[in-house]
């Protein structure tokens, strides 16, 4: 057999070859939206490589974005590993000094940005040891180049063939650079290879996973620069798939305004956005048009969201779990005949309430703390650890190995897996709260909260106790208006969960976010336990 | 990234874990039909595998079988490629010098063989340089070694844990060898790699492909023998599907039977059984099930055939096109937005006149003789040549690739290409007709004789004319009973292909076909071209 090495680009050659008038549609900053097709991707990811290649990128040089999703955006996701150089995707809801840290560390030399994030890179730039070029993504007429010499995106692409002779590359090469901003210590970069992207990209179209067909019209709300936004831009043109990237623009008007206009069918995106689009249909008595699945990850869908998508608009709703470092799907909760074989009602309880099912390519092994298996019995918790082709072995720059030395690599979750291979992540093992000897499920009374009317997020941490080693406290973000009456919610709990899970103490408050959107617990554990 | 290999194994490994309770059905020969699921066929390839290696097969040994599609050859599709060892499928229907050939030329040191083939082997025996072990697929009770003193494969597996260690094996490993006979020579190996399966059997997964998920029901009538069957017992476990194996009763009754009582809801080979499958339910007045999808490929569908099962069954028909040497598959013919835009009759014309459309991984370019790429119209015909991780680069044993400097494999074939990435066999090329210049289409000319009421086979060829180079003359073999015209046959040609084109000469007599089923030119050739 040839040994033809996966790369990126022959993605999209594929999808311009094969699905050359599929649209993509993107929202732009300050800008009208823009449509266009795989052949018009493949023509514009050609002019820039082309640009950067005169900008003196060479293969393995890293070039950085701030950037929403956008086409733009996306054309570099081709461009820049077609070029055999590594797209750096910053994350820009990080404060000042993760992004300073993260550019520097990765010594990126190109920095390509956009509108919104003028004042931040202008902010920046005297500390960035590495950028020597700075790209706006702007057209020529409303350009500024301002104190940084900021070039022109649009100029750059203007003097470029939309031919480009793609060099042969390597699949073992890194292609994409992602941080992911861990609860301790610095942030992490994970280098994906060519061959990691294409092989989870084929992998994500499979029925068992998003199950992606040339009718579907895709538009990935989880971030670009956040792992690929499940490598979306990479599974759907394999697919044929119509793409609508809504740039920064995750209100519940604007998603529903592309979902009703394009003929949107799959979308995912964290559970947040998902409130919001829905209170905005509430409101105005609109439909979900041709929307068929929404895919959530990133937290656990409250119960409530998925009710109201199944049975007021007949829409699906999956759960997904996946990490930076396994490129990134890891589980996704598409049904099986055999959970049906237990009852519509049992499935759609479990498809609401685990993360998702075993997937081909992620190897999975749940662990009691003596490393032992435990029983696939949907009860028994341990540690998640997995192994596969496209699962992360080492951390950019690092100097040790992220796996251990059979290739296991541990995810940091706590989880129970059925016997129909159903993962139900029941903790991060910083957040259980061991009490009495036992464990406590920061997640499960989380889970419990949310069903109580007016919760907006709920959170648990575990403070230090004399006693019990830790008890739980919950510290609940209402609604606009709700009043909520702590009393009330503690006998709500009581009917959810085990007595003495029950929480010490209850604060109504605003519940802080990391910039992934997910609760800052290490912010609550320095508010509450220091203080306590 | 971890650079784990792609193995056979854990495409197994894998459904036992996740679909472990997934029905696998199979016919045997002379035994009632066996059941079990995927953990079933772990556990007993395990066995197998152990067995075979208490023989002594080591890595890289080629362990040949002449099988129909049953379990026990399934089993050995992973316990033989888990073991590091190389299985080698002959095809039966070969004539017993190809056999001899074919097995002396692979070197392989074991033969495991179905009881139908015990005359088969015991007369072949003394001609194989390299079989040290034969075995015979019979369960312990009605075993029989005979002269060749065969080994049960019931006996040898009951002995063996039904958990193995399965050895670590480098991707780029030969897993399967599958020889292809040629029109002219020696039949040549195509041996598959452990990469070039699993990526096959990923791509062929995908919506755009074969398009399977875990409610499918499969029953793959193509040959396991021959290019494992489209991939089918690898593509089938990756996506949970349950496996219904029907070993060599390809007869309308047989196949009915399980479609039926299985639930089959996909299944696919050549034209003739279907022919039988149909004759079947128009005979008894039955329907085809949960039956939705039939894959058609090894030589074009006749559009009756694919009428009655959209119009009288509501069962999709789709074209499929592939080589040995692709791993197999080629093209497939799945619909997409962009042909379903010209209107559902244009769409289905498409489908069931095209072989497939652009598959992701299968790289296509069509040539003129001068080697210039040909406009995708539809209409301009050229030399298929394709490139890809899971293509061909060199036969077994060869000194010299089969394909050029730039990894392109010249197919054999001559094709069209339309605008929406729809292909077209116009003709292999050594069967196109040059008639004064022009090219005559023998593929063309059979199919439009095929749509002659009564016409069971209808085979064009070429034979030498002093003016205009080659003429075409056809061969019409009727179905039973049925009292052919060839006046009125040339009537109906008229109606459908350039004046031209029209034969010279109908003969009404028998068609030869070859061991995969193909009409045999070659021997045609012999008797019409020699004595005309």
């Amino acid at each position: 057999m040839q040994e033809r090495q996966l790369q990126i680009i022959d993605i999209l050659k594929f999808a311009a070859r094969a699905h050359p008038t599929v649209e993509i549609v993107s929202r732009r900053i300050d800008e009208p939206i823009f449509r266009y097709d795989y052949a018009g991707l493949l023509a514009r990811s050609s002019q820039a490589a082309g640009a950067l290649g005169a900008l003196e990128v060479r293969a393995g040089d890293r070039v950085a974005t701030l950037a929403w999703n956008t086409h733009r955006h996306l054309e570099l996701f081709y461009a820049v590993p077609g070029l055999g150089a590594i797209l750096h995707t910053v994350n820009p809801r990080l404060v000042d000094d993760q992004i300073a840290y993260i550019l520097n560390h990765a010594e990126s030399s190109v920095l390509v940005f956009e509108k919104s994030f003028i004042p931040l890179v202008e902010r920046l730039a005297s500390r960035l040891t590495s950028v020597k070029t700075f790209i706006l993504m702007s057209s020529a007429e409303d350009h500024v180049s301002g104190p940084i010499d900021a070039l022109c995106f649009e100029t750059l692409l203007a003097t470029q063939s939309n031919r480009f002779d793609w060099p042969a590359v390597d699949e073992s090469a890194g292609a994409v650079l992602c941080y992911t901003s861990g609860t301790t210590g610095d942030p992490k970069g994970v280098l994906y290879s060519h061959r990691a992207i294409v092989l989870h990209a084929m992998a994500a179209g499979l029925s068992g996973a998003f199950g992606i067909t040339a009718f579907d019209v895709i538009m990935p709300c989880a971030s670009m620069y956040h792992a690929t936004a499940w490598g979306l831009p990479y599974v759907a043109p394999i697919n044929g798939a119509k793409l609508v990237l809504p740039a920064d623009k995750m209100g519940g008007e604007a998603l529903h305004e592309l979902i009703a206009n394009e003929g949107v069918t799959y979308t995912g995106g964290v559970p947040t956005i998902w409130t919001m689009y829905l209170d905005h249909l509430a409101r105005t008595g609109d439909n979900t048009h041709a929307l068929q699945r929404v895919v959530i990850g990133g937290s656990a869908v409250p119960r409530a969201m998925a009710q109201t998508f199944a049975e007021r608009y007949g829409v699906k709703v999956l759960q997904i779990w996946g990490m930076t470092e396994l490129s990134p799907t890891g589980v996704i909760a598409t049904p099986t005949p055999a959970l049906l074989a237990h009852g519509e009602s049992y499935a759609q309880d479990v498809i609401w309430t685990r993360q998702g099912r075993l997937q081909f390519g992620v190897e999975v092994k749940v662990v009691a703390e003596d490393g032992s298996e435990v029983p696939s019995d949907g009860e028994t918790s341990g540690a998640l650890l997995v192994r596969g082709p496209w699962t992360i072995r080492r951390y950019f720059k690092a100097e040790t190995d992220a796996v251990d030395d059979d290739g296991w690599f541990d995810t940091g979750d706590v989880v129970t897996l059925d016997a129909e291979g159903y993962i139900r992540i029941t903790d991060r093992r910083k957040d259980v709260i061991k009490s009495g000897g036992e464990w406590i499920s920061s997640i499960d009374l989380e889970n419990a909260a949310v069903g109580f009317p007016g919760v907006k997020i709920a959170a648990v941490i575990g403070v230090p106790h004399p006693k019990w080693e830790e008890r739980p406290i919950l510290i609940i973000e209402p609604h606009d208006n709700a009043v909520i009456a702590t009393e009330a919610v503690m006998e709500h709990l009581a009917g959810h969960v085990a007595r003495w899970w029950l929480p010490d103490a209850i604060h109504i408050e605003p519940v802080p976010l990391t910039a992934t959107g997910k609760i800052d617990k290490k912010q609550l554990r320095q508010r509450f336990v220091t203080t306590n």
